[in-house]
Protein backbone atom coordinates (compact mmCIF):
# COMPACT_ATOMS: atom_id res chain seq x y z
CA UNK A 1 0.00 0.00 0.00
CA UNK A 2 1.35 3.50 -1.04
CA UNK A 3 1.37 6.29 1.58
CA UNK A 4 -0.85 8.11 -0.48
CA UNK A 5 -3.37 5.08 -0.16
CA UNK A 6 -2.74 4.99 3.29
CA UNK A 7 -2.88 8.65 4.32
CA UNK A 8 -6.66 8.06 2.25
CA UNK A 9 -8.12 5.30 4.67
CA UNK A 10 -6.33 6.90 7.89
CA UNK A 11 -9.66 6.95 10.18
CA UNK A 12 -9.35 10.59 12.81
CA UNK A 13 -11.19 10.37 15.91
CA UNK A 14 -10.49 13.28 18.45
CA UNK A 15 -7.59 14.34 16.23
CA UNK A 16 -5.66 10.86 17.17
CA UNK A 17 -5.24 8.49 14.03
CA UNK A 18 -7.03 5.78 15.45
CA UNK A 19 -5.73 3.93 11.98
CA UNK A 20 -2.51 3.82 13.61
CA UNK A 21 -3.39 3.49 16.86
CA UNK A 22 -4.76 0.55 15.72
CA UNK A 23 -1.51 -0.92 13.42
CA UNK A 24 0.53 -0.09 16.73
CA UNK A 25 -1.69 -2.32 18.67
CA UNK A 26 -1.03 -5.08 16.26
CA UNK A 27 2.74 -4.08 16.20
CA UNK A 28 3.10 -4.63 19.91
CA UNK A 29 1.05 -7.92 19.58
CA UNK A 30 3.37 -9.69 17.58
CA UNK A 31 6.46 -8.06 18.98
CA UNK A 32 5.76 -7.16 22.81
CA UNK A 33 9.31 -5.33 23.04
CA UNK A 34 8.26 -2.67 20.84
CA UNK A 35 5.86 -1.56 23.73
CA UNK A 36 9.24 -1.01 26.32
CA UNK A 37 9.58 2.76 26.83
CA UNK A 38 11.97 4.94 28.88
CA UNK A 39 11.26 8.35 29.42
CA UNK A 40 14.25 10.56 30.97
CA UNK A 41 14.63 13.85 32.16
CA UNK A 42 17.95 16.27 33.63
CA UNK A 43 17.33 19.32 36.05
CA UNK A 44 19.98 21.90 36.60
CA UNK A 45 19.69 24.11 40.41
CA UNK A 46 19.82 26.93 39.59
CA UNK A 47 19.33 29.16 43.06
CA UNK A 48 17.04 29.37 45.71
CA UNK A 49 13.91 27.78 44.46
CA UNK A 50 14.50 27.79 40.77
CA UNK A 51 15.60 24.97 39.08
CA UNK A 52 15.01 23.64 35.51
CA UNK A 53 14.55 20.18 33.73
CA UNK A 54 15.30 19.27 30.05
CA UNK A 55 13.55 17.07 28.51
CA UNK A 56 15.29 15.55 25.24
CA UNK A 57 15.18 11.44 24.08
CA UNK A 58 13.71 9.10 25.50
CA UNK A 59 13.54 4.84 24.14
CA UNK A 60 10.76 3.18 22.65
CA UNK A 61 9.06 1.59 19.88
CA UNK A 62 12.07 -0.19 19.91
CA UNK A 63 14.64 2.59 19.03
CA UNK A 64 15.86 5.74 20.41
CA UNK A 65 13.96 8.84 19.23
CA UNK A 66 14.17 12.23 19.06
CA UNK A 67 17.35 12.48 21.07
CA UNK A 68 18.96 15.41 18.65
CA UNK A 69 16.41 17.24 17.69
CA UNK A 70 13.27 17.11 20.69
CA UNK A 71 14.65 19.68 23.76
CA UNK A 72 12.27 20.67 25.76
CA UNK A 73 12.63 23.09 29.22
CA UNK A 74 10.49 23.20 31.93
CA UNK A 75 11.36 25.93 34.80
CA UNK A 76 10.28 24.89 38.66
CA UNK A 77 10.13 28.01 41.22
CA UNK A 78 8.25 28.43 44.39
CA UNK A 79 5.67 31.41 45.59
CA UNK A 80 6.54 34.03 47.96
CA UNK A 81 4.72 32.72 50.87
CA UNK A 82 7.57 29.60 50.29
CA UNK A 83 10.35 31.70 49.79
CA UNK A 84 10.20 32.07 46.39
CA UNK A 85 10.16 34.18 43.46
CA UNK A 86 7.13 32.62 42.06
CA UNK A 87 8.68 32.79 38.34
CA UNK A 88 7.01 29.34 37.45
CA UNK A 89 4.61 26.56 39.07
CA UNK A 90 6.21 24.38 41.88
CA UNK A 91 7.03 20.68 41.86
CA UNK A 92 3.51 19.90 43.54
CA UNK A 93 1.78 21.79 41.18
CA UNK A 94 3.30 19.94 38.05
CA UNK A 95 2.21 16.80 39.68
CA UNK A 96 -1.59 17.87 39.37
CA UNK A 97 -0.79 19.14 35.87
CA UNK A 98 1.01 15.61 34.94
CA UNK A 99 -2.27 13.88 36.37
CA UNK A 100 -5.00 15.55 34.71
CA UNK A 101 -3.04 15.66 31.29
CA UNK A 102 -2.37 11.80 31.49
CA UNK A 103 -6.25 11.41 32.38
CA UNK A 104 -7.32 13.56 29.69
CA UNK A 105 -5.05 12.03 27.24
CA UNK A 106 -5.99 8.14 28.49
CA UNK A 107 -9.82 9.12 27.73
CA UNK A 108 -9.16 10.67 24.18
CA UNK A 109 -7.08 7.95 23.04
CA UNK A 110 -9.51 5.22 24.14
CA UNK A 111 -11.94 6.78 22.79
CA UNK A 112 -10.53 7.23 19.67
CA UNK A 113 -9.51 3.59 19.66
CA UNK A 114 -13.05 2.90 20.08
CA UNK A 115 -14.62 5.14 17.98
CA UNK A 116 -16.27 7.38 20.44
CA UNK A 117 -16.35 11.44 19.59
CA UNK A 118 -15.08 13.32 22.10
CA UNK A 119 -16.60 17.22 21.81
CA UNK A 120 -15.31 18.89 25.03
CA UNK A 121 -13.24 17.86 27.67
CA UNK A 122 -12.33 19.94 30.56
CA UNK A 123 -10.48 19.22 34.36
CA UNK A 124 -9.88 21.01 37.81
CA UNK A 125 -7.93 19.43 40.23
CA UNK A 126 -7.22 20.24 44.00
CA UNK A 127 -4.43 18.62 46.03
CA UNK A 128 -4.16 19.16 50.13
CA UNK A 129 -0.73 19.26 51.95
CA UNK A 130 0.21 19.64 55.11
CA UNK A 131 3.58 20.99 55.16
CA UNK A 132 4.12 20.37 58.79
CA UNK A 133 5.90 17.13 57.87
CA UNK A 134 8.37 19.16 55.48
CA UNK A 135 8.89 21.58 58.60
CA UNK A 136 9.67 18.86 60.83
CA UNK A 137 6.84 20.05 63.40
CA UNK A 138 4.96 16.71 63.17
CA UNK A 139 5.86 13.06 62.25
CA UNK A 140 2.01 12.41 62.51
CA UNK A 141 1.07 14.19 58.78
CA UNK A 142 3.25 12.84 55.44
CA UNK A 143 5.13 14.99 53.58
CA UNK A 144 3.34 14.46 50.43
CA UNK A 145 -0.39 15.41 48.95
CA UNK A 146 -2.68 13.71 51.22
CA UNK A 147 -5.45 13.79 48.91
CA UNK A 148 -6.35 14.68 45.16
CA UNK A 149 -9.61 15.45 43.58
CA UNK A 150 -10.17 15.45 40.31
CA UNK A 151 -13.28 16.77 38.47
CA UNK A 152 -14.22 16.19 34.60
CA UNK A 153 -16.79 18.15 32.43
CA UNK A 154 -16.84 15.83 29.15
CA UNK A 155 -19.07 16.36 26.42
CA UNK A 156 -19.32 13.18 23.96
CA UNK A 157 -21.36 10.64 23.25
CA UNK A 158 -19.63 8.06 26.12
CA UNK A 159 -21.48 6.97 29.31
CA UNK A 160 -19.96 8.76 32.79
CA UNK A 161 -18.58 4.68 33.32
CA UNK A 162 -17.24 4.49 29.54
CA UNK A 163 -15.41 7.63 30.42
CA UNK A 164 -14.01 6.19 34.09
CA UNK A 165 -13.16 3.17 33.06
CA UNK A 166 -11.17 4.62 30.10
CA UNK A 167 -9.81 7.67 32.38
CA UNK A 168 -8.29 4.44 34.55
CA UNK A 169 -5.77 3.59 31.76
CA UNK A 170 -3.82 6.71 32.61
CA UNK A 171 -0.11 5.69 33.63
CA UNK A 172 0.02 8.65 35.74
CA UNK A 173 -2.79 8.05 38.01
CA UNK A 174 -1.50 4.58 38.09
CA UNK A 175 1.44 5.80 39.50
CA UNK A 176 0.22 8.59 41.88
CA UNK A 177 -2.40 6.14 43.38
CA UNK A 178 -0.17 3.18 43.53
CA UNK A 179 3.01 4.03 44.27
CA UNK A 180 6.35 3.34 42.36
CA UNK A 181 9.38 2.46 43.40
CA UNK A 182 11.91 5.71 43.24
CA UNK A 183 15.69 4.45 43.93
CA UNK A 184 17.40 7.64 44.73
CA UNK A 185 21.47 7.56 44.00
CA UNK A 186 23.56 10.64 45.41
CA UNK A 187 27.10 11.29 43.83
CA UNK A 188 29.20 14.02 45.65
CA UNK A 189 30.94 16.11 43.00
CA UNK B 1 11.80 45.57 64.59
CA UNK B 2 11.74 47.79 60.97
CA UNK B 3 11.67 46.40 57.85
CA UNK B 4 15.20 47.81 57.16
CA UNK B 5 16.52 46.31 60.20
CA UNK B 6 14.97 42.48 58.92
CA UNK B 7 16.48 42.71 55.68
CA UNK B 8 19.66 43.13 57.38
CA UNK B 9 19.49 40.39 59.82
CA UNK B 10 18.34 37.98 57.07
CA UNK B 11 20.48 35.43 56.52
CA UNK B 12 20.77 34.05 53.02
CA UNK B 13 21.69 30.53 52.17
CA UNK B 14 21.63 28.55 48.85
CA UNK B 15 19.55 31.84 47.79
CA UNK B 16 16.84 31.04 50.32
CA UNK B 17 15.93 33.43 53.19
CA UNK B 18 16.67 31.10 56.12
CA UNK B 19 15.82 33.72 58.46
CA UNK B 20 11.78 33.93 56.99
CA UNK B 21 12.21 29.73 57.41
CA UNK B 22 12.79 30.28 60.79
CA UNK B 23 10.33 32.72 61.63
CA UNK B 24 8.19 30.05 59.09
CA UNK B 25 8.30 27.31 61.52
CA UNK B 26 8.26 29.43 64.56
CA UNK B 27 4.86 30.88 63.04
CA UNK B 28 3.98 27.24 62.21
CA UNK B 29 4.19 25.65 65.94
CA UNK B 30 2.14 28.34 66.98
CA UNK B 31 -0.50 27.94 64.72
CA UNK B 32 -0.50 24.37 62.93
CA UNK B 33 -3.60 25.51 60.75
CA UNK B 34 -0.65 27.58 58.65
CA UNK B 35 0.49 24.87 57.30
CA UNK B 36 -2.37 23.27 55.14
CA UNK B 37 -1.67 24.49 51.45
CA UNK B 38 -4.58 23.64 48.63
CA UNK B 39 -3.14 23.67 45.32
CA UNK B 40 -5.07 23.85 41.97
CA UNK B 41 -4.87 23.58 38.22
CA UNK B 42 -7.31 23.18 35.53
CA UNK B 43 -6.76 21.65 32.29
CA UNK B 44 -8.29 22.15 28.78
CA UNK B 45 -8.33 19.39 26.01
CA UNK B 46 -7.38 21.17 22.84
CA UNK B 47 -6.96 18.41 19.78
CA UNK B 48 -6.23 14.41 19.66
CA UNK B 49 -2.51 14.47 22.19
CA UNK B 50 -2.92 18.49 22.91
CA UNK B 51 -4.06 19.91 26.24
CA UNK B 52 -3.29 22.91 28.28
CA UNK B 53 -3.38 23.31 32.27
CA UNK B 54 -3.42 26.63 33.87
CA UNK B 55 -2.24 27.63 37.35
CA UNK B 56 -3.30 30.39 39.50
CA UNK B 57 -4.27 30.59 42.94
CA UNK B 58 -4.08 28.63 46.08
CA UNK B 59 -4.59 28.09 49.44
CA UNK B 60 -1.71 28.37 51.86
CA UNK B 61 -0.31 30.49 54.96
CA UNK B 62 -3.95 31.11 56.13
CA UNK B 63 -5.28 32.22 52.92
CA UNK B 64 -6.05 32.56 49.52
CA UNK B 65 -2.85 33.41 47.62
CA UNK B 66 -2.48 35.30 43.96
CA UNK B 67 -5.65 34.38 42.68
CA UNK B 68 -5.92 36.83 40.63
CA UNK B 69 -2.11 38.11 39.84
CA UNK B 70 -0.75 34.21 39.80
CA UNK B 71 -1.20 32.61 36.14
CA UNK B 72 0.94 29.71 34.67
CA UNK B 73 0.05 28.03 31.83
CA UNK B 74 1.53 24.91 31.08
CA UNK B 75 1.41 22.99 27.63
CA UNK B 76 1.27 18.61 27.17
CA UNK B 77 1.69 16.96 23.89
CA UNK B 78 2.82 13.25 23.17
CA UNK B 79 5.84 12.68 20.50
CA UNK B 80 5.09 11.07 17.02
CA UNK B 81 5.84 7.82 17.28
CA UNK B 82 2.86 7.92 20.68
CA UNK B 83 0.42 9.75 17.93
CA UNK B 84 0.94 13.38 18.83
CA UNK B 85 2.81 16.36 16.94
CA UNK B 86 5.79 16.43 19.82
CA UNK B 87 5.08 20.61 20.66
CA UNK B 88 5.43 19.82 24.69
CA UNK B 89 6.47 17.13 26.84
CA UNK B 90 4.31 14.13 27.36
CA UNK B 91 2.24 13.52 31.01
CA UNK B 92 4.93 10.62 32.16
CA UNK B 93 8.00 12.88 31.51
CA UNK B 94 6.15 16.21 33.25
CA UNK B 95 5.95 13.60 36.32
CA UNK B 96 9.85 12.97 35.90
CA UNK B 97 10.36 16.83 36.20
CA UNK B 98 7.84 17.35 38.89
CA UNK B 99 9.90 14.88 41.29
CA UNK B 100 13.53 16.16 40.00
CA UNK B 101 12.04 19.73 41.28
CA UNK B 102 10.67 18.78 44.24
CA UNK B 103 14.11 16.37 45.16
CA UNK B 104 15.95 19.08 44.55
CA UNK B 105 14.11 21.95 46.29
CA UNK B 106 13.74 19.38 49.60
CA UNK B 107 17.94 19.35 49.60
CA UNK B 108 18.32 23.24 48.75
CA UNK B 109 15.80 24.02 51.84
CA UNK B 110 16.59 22.18 53.79
CA UNK B 111 20.21 22.93 53.61
CA UNK B 112 19.68 26.52 53.69
CA UNK B 113 17.88 25.90 56.97
CA UNK B 114 20.85 23.90 58.81
CA UNK B 115 23.44 26.54 57.34
CA UNK B 116 24.40 23.78 54.54
CA UNK B 117 26.28 25.47 51.34
CA UNK B 118 25.31 23.89 47.93
CA UNK B 119 27.44 24.50 45.51
CA UNK B 120 26.03 22.81 42.39
CA UNK B 121 23.34 20.50 42.14
CA UNK B 122 21.66 18.24 38.98
CA UNK B 123 19.94 15.24 38.57
CA UNK B 124 19.40 12.93 35.87
CA UNK B 125 15.76 10.70 35.92
CA UNK B 126 14.92 7.55 34.28
CA UNK B 127 11.42 5.64 34.21
CA UNK B 128 10.46 2.44 32.58
CA UNK B 129 7.30 2.01 31.41
CA UNK B 130 5.45 -0.77 29.68
CA UNK B 131 2.70 0.54 27.49
CA UNK B 132 1.27 -3.08 26.95
CA UNK B 133 -1.40 -2.51 29.81
CA UNK B 134 -2.64 0.70 28.03
CA UNK B 135 -3.37 -0.87 24.90
CA UNK B 136 -5.37 -3.93 26.44
CA UNK B 137 -2.62 -6.14 25.08
CA UNK B 138 -1.55 -7.76 28.98
CA UNK B 139 -3.02 -7.80 32.27
CA UNK B 140 0.86 -8.49 34.19
CA UNK B 141 2.19 -5.15 33.29
CA UNK B 142 0.61 -2.18 35.33
CA UNK B 143 -0.27 0.79 33.12
CA UNK B 144 2.38 3.25 34.75
CA UNK B 145 6.03 3.67 35.57
CA UNK B 146 7.76 0.26 36.49
CA UNK B 147 10.47 1.75 38.61
CA UNK B 148 12.21 5.48 38.18
CA UNK B 149 16.01 5.83 38.96
CA UNK B 150 17.26 9.31 40.32
CA UNK B 151 20.69 10.22 40.24
CA UNK B 152 21.89 13.54 42.00
CA UNK B 153 25.10 14.83 41.29
CA UNK B 154 25.91 17.57 44.53
CA UNK B 155 29.01 19.82 45.13
CA UNK B 156 28.04 20.98 48.65
CA UNK B 157 29.23 20.77 52.44
CA UNK B 158 27.37 18.17 53.21
CA UNK B 159 27.94 13.89 53.36
CA UNK B 160 25.63 11.45 50.87
CA UNK B 161 24.13 10.42 54.20
CA UNK B 162 22.88 14.23 54.91
CA UNK B 163 21.71 14.84 51.29
CA UNK B 164 20.02 11.28 51.19
CA UNK B 165 17.69 12.67 54.34
CA UNK B 166 17.04 15.90 53.07
CA UNK B 167 15.33 14.45 49.81
CA UNK B 168 13.64 12.32 51.92
CA UNK B 169 11.25 15.20 52.90
CA UNK B 170 10.27 15.43 49.02
CA UNK B 171 6.53 15.88 48.92
CA UNK B 172 6.59 14.46 45.42
CA UNK B 173 8.47 11.75 46.56
CA UNK B 174 6.41 10.38 49.23
CA UNK B 175 3.44 10.90 46.80
CA UNK B 176 5.30 8.61 43.74
CA UNK B 177 6.65 6.56 46.48
CA UNK B 178 3.92 6.10 48.49
CA UNK B 179 0.86 6.81 46.41
CA UNK B 180 -2.17 9.30 47.35
CA UNK B 181 -5.44 8.52 47.22
CA UNK B 182 -7.05 10.32 44.03
CA UNK B 183 -10.82 10.95 43.62
CA UNK B 184 -12.39 10.63 39.70
CA UNK B 185 -15.18 12.35 39.41
CA UNK B 186 -16.62 12.72 35.90
CA UNK B 187 -19.44 14.54 34.76
CA UNK B 188 -21.19 14.92 31.68
CA UNK B 189 -22.51 18.43 29.80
Amino acid sequence: MTEKAKSIEAVIVNGINATEYEQIVENVREDPSLAKFQFRATNVWRLGESNRTTITGFYGAGEEQGYDERRFVVDASEPEVLLGKDEAPNPVEYLLHSLTACLTSAIVYKAAARGIKIETLESTLEGDLDARAFLELSDEERKGYQNIRVTFKVRSDATIEELQEMAEFSPVLDVVRNGTPVRLRIETV
